[in-house]
């Protein structure tokens, strides 16, 4: 029960041979989401195999190009490919604009549909649904209109017992409706109460992308125990200032928002290239939340099964 | 005496990790030319160290993503390093407004002067003249609007002998029109004409870049004789049919040119990422024009003085 995520770009502003511009793919059993697009992703899907004629949702934090640039070359290059498959972009009306006007270039236009979804960047929305996950927009605190996102799983099945559906012979044909808490009525008439049936299914996972934010107490009931919190940290605390200026936040203050909403897992991206080593970056964030790592593009990280 | 060519990308349509999108730096006398300027074109600059503040001329050879779409990231990283210089840009009207565009979406505009200078694709003309060197276009045979560049050194001034100069006692003041070709009046008005007072200097260096194109023999007369012709080699000899059709050329037809303009040595590029080794491709080339090379990202060519 894959649910993944696979860092593509983790620097801030400026890119390097590095790090590039900010990208990530979720995986999430198996349906495969892509968010912000800087530039040179497709080269980093290319780079770490990822086939990108499977993702079908695009995901645009803000309109700053480290976090949107490559989404030209991505929808050009799906044509040229020959993508049949119909693309969604959510992001604001401006890229839209951004977009269209790109595509006037084209010899041909597009062949595949490309569909465009106009997020708010104002207050939490439920962006995507389908019958596994919901994906929902987190608005931030930056200098232009910027949100985050939620992937959750939504709550799985029950788990059937095995040996008890077999030792009273209920017929397949049941079996959806027991999963999702039924009880069962046998032929002659004798109730079984679902948790004779069945136990409790694992719990859902859930990850949450913080992309550029001055730190935002708001945001810790939206992401309140999520396994995996993805934070930018473009700054250590000396430069506390400068990052509530030009609306970033400083390792520590990524670290005090995971530790406010009891996340499982802290990772930290989006670093100011001026800094050489980051040890001092991690350092900060483990005094307050010490289950806190620094990503590295290429690296995925797995959120397991809760057992 | 400068002459050199940076290959900063040299695929096709699709980008990889190992060939980025087509953009190169000619320094010519150490004034830096940004030629194409495909996805990725910022990062290829950091990782070969290649100061960009020193570029002040970017060339667009046409509206293909893969040979302009690195042209908003640089403009953007620019800005954020607080450039200062005028940054001009050459290529066709719709780069402009593409441009406009992607600027409309910052916070404050950009902080330094950029200037549009839109190409005609239909003649040659003259774009850039300094004392030193000139660049002229050579509209090119593709699907859309398409020209190469021909970089040429000025003819150089005549070089002093100095033995010469240092006997006849001839003042500073005098040298550079000597040099330009004058005569020397001595003061008891003896005529020493110029050719024994200089040799000729040494022949200028010239470079053409042949972006992509089928093939095109009415370029031979514009780029006859350059020291180093770079010129696109999307497909091998079988793919004729397919080069045509889609306005590019095969190895052999670039050494076919290069061998009828009577170059130095010929450079290939932009190839198709269909082929997995290109051993093929410059074997057609040889076959018809000994020095070729294919070409690689981070691999500089250098044009010496020809003695």
């Amino acid at each position: 029960m894959t649910f993944s995520v696979t860092i593509l770009g983790s620097s801030s502003a400026l890119p390097t041979p590095n790090r590039f511009s900010t990208a990530q793919v979720i995986n999430l059993l198996e349906r495969f989401f892509l968010v912000d697009c800087g530039e040179g992703t497709q080269i980093q899907l290319r780079r770490y195999k990822i086939k990108y004629a499977r993702i079908h949702h695009v995901f645009i934090s803000h309109l700053h190009g480290d976090h949107f640039l490559g989404i030209f070359g991505f929808i050009s290059s799906q044509n040229l490919l020959g993508r049949k498959n119909t693309l969604h972009i959510y992001g604001p009306q401006k890229l839209k604009e951004l977009i269209d006007q790109f595509i006037s270039t084209f010899d041909k236009g597009i062949a595949y549909e490309l569909i465009f979804h106009s997020l708010s960047y104002k207050t939490t929305e439920l962006i995507y649904e389908d019958d596994k996950l919901t994906i929902k927009s987190i608005p931030l605190r930056h200098r232009i209109p910027t949100c985050g996102f939620l992937f959750e799983e939504k709550p799985r099945l029950r788990h059937i017992k095995g040996e008890v559906i077999q030792e009273l012979g209920i017929p397949v044909k049941n079996i959806l409706s027991i999963k999702q808490g039924a009880d069962y009525i046998s032929n002659d008439g004798k109730i079984y109460t679902n948790d004779k049936l069945t136990s409790d299914p694992l719990p859902s996972r859930s990850y949450a992308f913080i992309s550029d934010t001055a730190k935002k107490p708001g945001i810790i009931p939206i992401i309140n125990g999520v396994d995996l919190l993805y934070h930018e940290a473009t700054f250590a605390d000396e430069k506390k200032k400068r990052a509530k200026e030009t609306g970033h936040s400083t390792s520590r203050q990524a670290a005090e928002i995971a530790q406010a909403a009891g996340v499982g897992k802290l990772i930290l991206g989006h670093f100011s290239h001026r800094y050489k080593t980051l040890d001092g970056l991690l350092n900060e964030a483990k005094e307050v939340f010490p289950n806190t790592e620094l990503v590295y593009d290429g690296v995925v990280y797995n959120i397991p099964d809760k057992k």
